[in-house]
């Protein structure tokens, strides 16, 4: 039975040493810098470790503070919003295109609140079992990037506006796409439109909705509506219910901050009676795979997740090599129009 | 600047040596034993390693063949079904349920082929990088248990069916689900039922394909068309296409392996003019946040993504305590009912 594996231990340094003929300083002489044992005991000792399967090339390395090779994600949201997320799985997906065969691994925490995740930062980088982090989420006045610093803690930024931090940071600019969209709403005739907003603290959702204001106000509207909907499906249905409850005029479109939320508006709206784009034209934000096949297909920003994995890992590494980062690489939105913003006029 | 990190190198066991006037030697032996130098020249050793930041933790538990508290997830699939899954981001929250506080951490690996598959599990337990393994997407003749066992490593097999391994297994039971489905499709009476199914190898494509084609026999009926939609949207539709596509009397039904599946199926269907469920009656599986917010809303067979993460973290930890564990754990799937599969007769 392979569950047996459970009883079998794990060879330890004395076993090596027993096996060897020789004692545990010497071997840890022996594994670590090869010096103060001579030849034959020393190739005694590592036929010992490889016979017993006790392999010690990463302690080893930890010990003379090579790096391991491994990034750490150490990633503060809700169960909720992890239960289907956007982002995540593509995100991880362009960090692991970079990492070189075996020689690298993702090491992920998922962590419930700031005090946690600072111990989580401080443990993963403290005992080196993480090279450096690619950090994702930056919030309003988020402690993390003077802490890293203090760690001495090689990290990037992913996904926060250019300047928001000290450490290097990989921007996903939309300005412009947003800026497109609202022209869009502003020629086919739209005067009132709303923006649900995905969170009050993370920066790329303050940024978005900061885009909307710009161009709203350069086409001489005035902002509409701001309601909030958590980046979840659940909440962008609930954002769009209030929006649909206030009174006054009631808005003729809707940019939602992330696609997942703009599922939801769907939904609601259908319930309502309101035909999309005809009664209320809709755009999201992200360009999942599922936009282009929901009905009608939705008109969103698209955001390039996988390559802010790849370009994040890619600057780290070269960091990790010594090498001077970037302070800021930009990567641009791009506005995908299909037909849930409607025509302009 | 903190991109200044890069330049910062780090402390060394050289460095620490150096620092407390000892030798190397006399640093491994009191960082990783305690055993052979004096307690004053141990207390030193310390006070200097601290000072340093150079923190001996992990590298000591591992000299020491002490678990390091790493559950490791080695993925092979495709970018474009990590793109936008439906299954991980949740799984990964229930496996970080069960961790607790800093101790412990998930290592993620996605990896491209069997080739690269094999090497990063070798790779990760030969080094003591992890402590174990959840072994998910198990396939038809897959050499992962039996390689698992002859590296003697800890693992538990999730999603898979009962009795498919050797190792311990967290089985998602939808049998009697599907059962209920197919049955209120017959009691409908819906003859030509087609299935959707997600991949060719993996044991859980496999497994809710057979549990379709028993319940179909039961209730008198030919299991109908089978289509291979790969797991993601684009499939689905691609899938739906072709089901529409054959010659003869066009079934009446779909039962799709995945809600995203599903999704794809949605839009085809509606493209086409077929309205769901009366002219095409529509089941997916999995239950993602998305199925109620469907138009429709979605019929479905709910799986506990989330419980299988958690079920299968604490199984291995247990293992890595030295229990022995069950060597099945059935988590049911529940059928929900929404408007796509329409109603009974």
């Amino acid at each position: 039975m392979t569950a047996g594996n459970t009883g079998r231990k794990r060879p330890t340094i004395s076993d090596v040493a027993r096996r060897a003929g020789v004692t545990k300083g010497a071997v840890s002489r022996a594994l670590n810098s090869g010096t103060g044992v001579s030849t034959g005991t020393r190739d005694r000792i590592r036929q010992a470790a490889v016979e017993l399967g006790w392999s010690p090339s990463y302690a080893a390395r930890a010990l003379n503070g090579k790096p391991l090779g491994t990034i750490g994600l150490v990633v503060r949201r809700s169960p909720e919003i992890l239960d289907f997320d956007a982002f995540f799985p593509s995100f991880l997906s362009g960090i692991e295109s970079v990492l070189s065969g075996e020689e690298h691994a993702t090491v992920i925490r998922f962590v419930p609140d700031a005090q946690t995740e600072a111990a989580t930062y401080e443990r993963l980088f403290g005992d080196r079992f993480v090279d450096g982090f690619l950090v994702t989420d930056l919030r309003v006045d988020d402690e993390r990037p003077a802490m890293l610093h203090r760690l001495g803690a090689p990290a990037v930024v992913v996904g926060a506006p250019e300047g928001s931090s000290d450490l290097p940071t990989i921007t996903n600019d939309a300005e412009e796409a947003i800026r497109g969209l609202v022209r869009r709403f502003a020629d086919a005739g739209h005067r009132r439109i709303a923006h649900v907003q995905g969170d009050r603290h993370m920066l790329h959702a303050l940024q978005r909705r900061r885009h909307w204001e710009q161009a709203m106000r350069e086409f001489g509207l005035e902002p509409g509506p701001v309601e909030y909907g958590g980046y979840t499906i659940v909440g962008g249905a609930q954002a769009t219910e209030r929006i649909l409850a206030r009174g006054g005029e009631r808005p003729t479109a809707v940019f939602y901050g992330s696609d997942l939320m703009a599922i939801g508006g769907y939904s609601v709206l259908g319930e309502s009676g309101l035909a999309i784009p005809a009664d209320m034209a809709v755009a999201g934000f992200d360009d999942i795979p599922l936009a282009s096949f929901a009905s009608p297909p939705m008109t969103t920003v698209r955001s390039k997740h996988r390559a802010l994995g790849s370009a994040g890992a890619r600057i780290l590494l070269d960091m990790l090599k010594g090498q001077e980062p970037p302070l800021s690489t930009v990567l641009t939105g791009e506005l995908c129009i299909r037909d849930s913003s409607g025509d302009p006029a």
